[in-house]
């Protein structure tokens, strides 16, 4: 392997939105700090793996894809982001459960807190969801919503005053805080890698994650990932985020609906207890209505009836 | 190496507390789920490299000194430790920063919120520090600790009634929860190996860590760490926690202080800058402070003159 | 959330083979020293997630595989398998590139390095593979066999004469090992919590992985975790090894061809370019042939002519 | 905090060696790919912590000292390295010990082995160390290293040659590479972010590693570090590798040296039994030479006498 000299990678279109913050929720932002490497660099990567002899043998773009496709992530840690995020703290515990990143905190033991809690319009206040315990579905209705906005007002004013007063009573930083909103805003620098980073983008950017950090992922993924490395981003899209898989069961489901037609596959729905009964009724099974979501979207017919619950 | 049969390693101080919770702070606990390992893993494992041959070569005790002595951290992998613990949020924001551990914390947006937030006795309220901008250092005089207990009280109780009136209107719990107090009380299973376990505890058993996880850490080192591996946890204090480190400038002031005598050692301190005067008289050092108190603990007088800031 | 007392977790038919070594390759092993948890402690951990209130809400089996099939892998971190495993050092350099490991290796510093290495049986000689060109494919003729495994006994023989010769002069053993061969057996403990040890056979256990590895994951998958998390190991096979996933390519695919019948397909992956045609004739497309195979798995018939390399 | 446009921080020193090899053994190197960060970009990271108030408070030079001092590693976090390595198979395996690290090696799966093992000069073969059962400790007279290293010629020219003829039989590399030296010439890309690349250059610069990796740690740190982030470096090298640090015992031994006088900490040495003896003659306790090493280093008279083994 010979070792020519190196210019750093530069991405122009990075280049240009550096230090420019993206607006998240009512005062949150995004801002990409610096990044290390491209699309470019993957390759790089990839190729110390397969010596020199390959170096002209498959396209950038193919192979990129073939490293997504394949699950060979080791290529996309080469690439390096480095971000300033302005979130609310409840956004933030759930950032920062991934443990893959280098992270500096705004400290509210050294600084006052930041003087901003996210609020919510009165449009903007969600209904719990029914089919799923921890989301979230629809709106509530604006006249509700009113009401629900100006309690949170207060709370969060009265929050503010009991802060204030601490600190003019000269209690520690550190402990005047214990009672701000779990929604104050906190600011940080947050460095992670690409591979990483999808792995967060696939886990956040999915429909059962919290409206909030949804927001916040697709911002990074949409306007930052996709100019820093568009074929990975490309690629990643392609292979993960709208692939879609099926199961051992799933599969046999399919086989013997191809083979034998839609009563056979009722037969062996039912021998997988994918289609119970109650009170005469047919009753919910999470697991088939992933099913036919996944048909639905394939456009193959349900072998059974449609409606079910 | 010859593959015995095994038993599985227990250590029947640790099997007594099982399940057994440690009060900290006023609502919160420290309890063992499970452990794998003892002090004799530790060993077990240190062996594995060393070979069969040499079995007998070492006491146990003097072996786990000579670990930790000289940072052989990898054999403490071996034993893995799994908490439970109840823990103000704020307290747990810290926590969960040491990233090589696993975690299931409890979820306000499938559960409603843990009905408890950590509360403040009239004596217990902290000042901010002088000397350390992020501490906290004495506490505030009773009278006035009073009305912040009864403002701390008014604030947590508005909070959760505003979190009752959100889940009545029917909002979703994860959104309902965003200005819940950062005090409020979350559970988790913690799961971590002693190394890491020994890491944590000598940043956060540290004095100039906050208070409230000083109590955790204090708790599962001095309960639990001393009754599961006592070799391992007496080694961790006499190298670690109870160590004074000597930079290569305190060095050079130590071995000319020995040699040439006090007004040498003044020299010294005056050209590396560790003696400013400010206005006629002696200034803040920070690094000169900290070797005086290493001094101190020593038993070896200033060459200065003391009392200066 | 209720502190009850606990008793530690056992899994009978875990206890049952402790120590036993389950023996891999000519002179391998694995076996196990230590395991923390089983299919109830991914339970319990989930349920810390959902609070008390929900404890009898799902059956143990379906909620292991909702949380499978829905990426939740926390609670499979709190399961924790330690083993006792010798292996080829060429093998165990793939093995190491898992981060999420704890590891104590047999030092060749310390201790005269194991004396055994890989050997190879006449019939046990691997082709390259054509068509992927970092695997192996067949077998070589058992008349060429016999001449590269006396070739093999000859190197091996000399690398350990010139190592003793080394270490009868006296040289250091972190030096005189330095040219014994890459297949010289290593041992190791190797400690991983349940979650990672998944995702390292999933890696290891698939068919592109090197043979020697292969034997290693799989003996791991089913004669140990297959014992340890029965429940777990369903899941995972179910929902991840025997799980098939499209694309969105291959997902438009599925769908032009059940809606509009083969020649719509054939336009399609023309477009895709998934058809290329060299020299007159239709030449090698990997991603086409991966689709190819996962219909077959299906029972669905091929819209294009099969046949095509 | 305002979120002014950015340039991205560039460090001329490095650019300068940016692609450059710096030799290390008979046919290794370490260069430059790319970098993130500088000197500024820890102080940046810093003072997001504390706030915009306070960017004047420090100069960047105490901060970084202050820092490191204080075991503040997540600033330092921020700064990222990538390098292009050339190494010896064995040493490799030591280095990929350190798992906070992104990694691409050289596949000998997909690839021809590099045609390079690392060769030993006569005067180069070392001695097994006596004190230090796992180190190596001067070097064998030239006359047997002859010997030696004609020895060492034989067994990597036939180990080339059996490689040779399994390709030429068509054998997969996979297979064909499991009785090279260990000492093969590898390559990898390697990343790291300076706190862990800190640690690793803390752990392997340190005089009982391997002269091998301790050459190439030596590289990395002063060539490539001290252009990086000087201030850091020099920080790094007057608080870690430079500094000693004195366990409870040894500062109690101090303390009544200090106070007492030699014959008292003579008492006290004994009674911690750092003074054994057998057959009537003082024998060797490893943690008194270790100490008596340090008051060497600190121009501190023993208080018993020197000599004792």
């Amino acid at each position: 392997m010979t070792a020519e000299p190196l210019g750093r990678i530069h991405v122009p279109a990075m280049d240009e939105i550096l230090g420019r913050p993206f607006q998240v929720l009512d005062n949150g932002f995004v801002r990409v700090i610096d990044y290390m490497g491209s699309d470019e660099s993957i390759v790089q990567a990839a190729r110390v793996s397969y010596g020199t002899g390959t170096k002209k043998a498959r396209q950038d773009r193919t192979l990129i894809r073939y490293l997504i496709r394949h699950h060979h992530t080791t290529p996309f840690e080469m690439c390096e982001l480095k971000l300033h995020v302005r979130v609310p703290m409840d956004c933030w515990r759930q950032w920062i459960r991934h443990r893959t990143a280098n992270v500096n905190e705004y400290s509210t033991r050294y600084s006052i807190a930041i003087d901003a809690a996210q609020t919510t319009t009165p449009g903007g206040w969600r209904f719990q969801a029914l089919s799923n315990r921890q989301g979230s579905s629809g709106f509530l209705e604006e006249a509700k919503g009113i009401k629900l906005s100006e309690r949170e007002h207060e709370i969060q004013d009265l929050a503010r005053k009991v802060y204030n007063e601490r600190l003019d009573a000269d209690v520690a930083r550190e402990q005047a805080r214990k009672d701000l909103p779990l929604c104050t805003y906190t600011e940080a620098y947050w460095k992670i890698d690409l591979s990483n980073l999808l792995h967060f983008l696939s886990l956040r950017m999915e429909e059962h994650a919290q409206l909030e950090i949804r927001l916040y992922a697709e911002t990074i993924g949409n306007e930052i990932v996709s100019r820093w490395c568009p074929l990975a981003w490309e690629a990643f899209n392609d292979y993960r985020v709208d692939a879609v898989s099926f199961s051992k069961d799933e599969q046999a489901l399919l086989r013997v609906l191809f083979r034998e037609g839609p009563s056979a596959a009722v037969r062996l729905a039912e021998s997988l207890g994918w289609l119970p009964v109650e009170n005469g009724k047919p009753s919910q099974h999470f697991e088939r209505s992933e099913f036919e979501q996944k048909l639905g979207k394939m456009g193959i017919a349900l072998p059974w009836q449609t409606g079910t619950p």
